[in-house]
């Protein structure tokens, strides 16, 4: 398996969020993109850097305002007397609050949902460079007919104008839209991070050609809290392109596996000119802060069934957290993807 | 002058909440009302405890599945394991995201604003009894020609459905609703907390008959950031009847008094039948969080504008934090307006 990646992606290594009422430890750490690179290494795939193909296909997908506010964030610190190594708000905008204003604290709410997505020095580089990861995959999962993206920070909670839940640029989006451009053809994504791709439901709700599929814990009582049911079906010439399979808590292989298994199938009844894969690993039973009971096996079981859909196929990285079965389970996903494939 | 107050309000008492990445000092401490009431007493003032007119009159104002969270967070605070003495969120409802979460920790996102309203123990009871004591004094202030509410925790940044700005229930905007429904008449607000009173302004948006205006600092760089614009003049209906004077931060005395002065002109242009007063004290060139340059005698000066004002005025309690001024601002206030009503 080609694995595409970036050197940038050690940059960004926040310390702390604010959650419920505390600022704890920060999940998404530098380390998950080293311990992720050196699985696949180990493994025996084909490493590469990837190269850097500018922000005109980050903007086919994204904000510009909020890509100039992202892009200068760390070097308008100086509007937060005070601040330290990592710059945060608690403060954001509403439906009936929404006008633009002109201080850094209040754009940063403005353009994040929550308290999750510390900019520290290196961060726009770091985010930067996951997207690079995820355009230069796709671009090879087109010449090659697969290639896993290793993107840190993930991305799947990041909608067009905001941050939120670890993610700054959706990279799993950003790459649809290239294989879309790329193809001229429809695109199909299936996501099977244990979290609701909420940002990339949001950046294609109302678009036709390119399908959204999330398996993901219900998110009646889990993040994001706010999207994710199975009623969202997309909007508008969107409508019927989204759909969201819900699982409890506390699912294990058989019921997951079930609903990747019909992920696929909605995908392929795209018929899409290629497939995007937001590969998150924190289904994992050993997760810390996971919902399900996803062993290892079930992961390389999912890489079979995704690998018999017969599309050129981008694996993204997105979440799967700090923990022992984390470079296992990516190990065994793209040995078994890689298998099937033949 | 005729003080109605809740003895509640002592029993929310936050000790954090999330500021630039850090959990700082909470300013909206329990001691303002002590501090407040031992001034007013001290002044010679009247002083009562307010009745209690029941959830009607704030459901004229707010949203029932807000107030039916607010009213039961504390004693779901099984939801979340581990919690502390506070409960706090750091994720928030957008936009693109607005599904009711059947949870706790979701369900305070959809109805928060922002990361300055922990709830503890009591915070109900104290939410309600500022709210009560906003109610009776609207009541006395037309048995009467005017009554201060000593309410805290304060409300103007409290829109119908969401708490921010260390404020769940409106109580300038319960008030004025009360007085509009008491009077049949038109009613105006005028506030003059330093902070632009956005939840009122979201309340009465569409509302010809209850005119916002509100004199503060410039929202472009200072909360609430998202509204406060002088462009916003209200929708639909209500277009004109809100009006947001802003001035730059370090406005002092003449400036201030400019505007308050334009502002009970407003008022008067509106033919209300009562006036409301949302009187903070943090525009002080003494208080910890404040912007303005406003003086002891600055204040006299604004309650003898207002009180030339010739309709039943009621004065609400908004912000204004702990410094050595603010009883001393209180006192001048009522002591000039009492002067002034004759």
């Amino acid at each position: 398996m080609l694995v595409v990646h970036s050197p940038a992606s050690s940059r960004h290594d926040p310390v702390g969020y604010f959650r419920r009422g505390q600022v704890v430890e920060h999940p998404e750490q530098a380390s998950r993109y080293a311990i992720l690179l050196r699985a696949a290494e180990a493994a025996g795939h084909e490493i590469v850097a990837t190269g850097d193909e500018g922000l005109a296909p980050i903007l086919a997908v994204h904000d510009a305002g909020y890509l100039e506010l992202l892009s200068t964030i760390w070097s308008r610190k100086g509007e937060l007397p005070g601040i330290g190594e990592e710059i945060l708000t608690g403060h954001f905008a509403r439906p009936q609050m929404m006008r633009r204003p002109a201080g850094l604290l209040g754009q940063l709410g403005l353009y994040m949902a929550d308290t999750s997505t510390p900019v520290r020095a290196g961060t726009w580089e770091s985010i930067q460079g996951s997207a690079q990861a995820a355009i230069g995959a796709a671009d090879a999962a087109l010449r090659r007919g697969s290639a896993y993206a290793l993107c840190r920070p993930p991305g799947h909670h990041a909608y067009a104008d905001s941050a939120g839940g670890f993610c700054f640029l959706n990279n799993t989006a950003i790459a649809a839209e290239r294989l879309r451009a790329q193809t001229g053809g429809r695109v199909a994504i299936l996501d099977i991070d244990v979290h609701h791709g909420n940002g990339t439901q949001g950046i294609f709700w109302r678009r036709p050609d390119i399908l959204t599929v999330s398996v993901h814990a219900d998110p009646s009582n889990y993040f994001p809290f706010y999207a994710g049911y199975a009623d969202e079906t997309g909007g508008e010439e969107g409508e019927g392109a989204n759909r969201n399979l819900v699982l409890p808590e506390g699912s294990g292989d058989e019921a997951w596996l079930e609903a990747v298994s019909a992920g696929v199938e909605a995908a392929g009844a795209h018929r899409p000119a290629a497939l995007v894969v937001a590969l998150g690993f924190d289904a994992s039973a050993n997760d810390p802060i996971g919902a399900f009971k996803v062993t290892t096996d079930g992961f390389s079981r999912a890489a079979e069934i995704i690998a018999a859909a017969p599309f050129p196929t981008l694996l993204v990285q997105e979440g799967g957290y700090l923990c022992e079965a984390l470079p296992r389970n990516l190990a065994a996903f793209l040995s078994a993807f890689e298998a099937a494939k033949g």
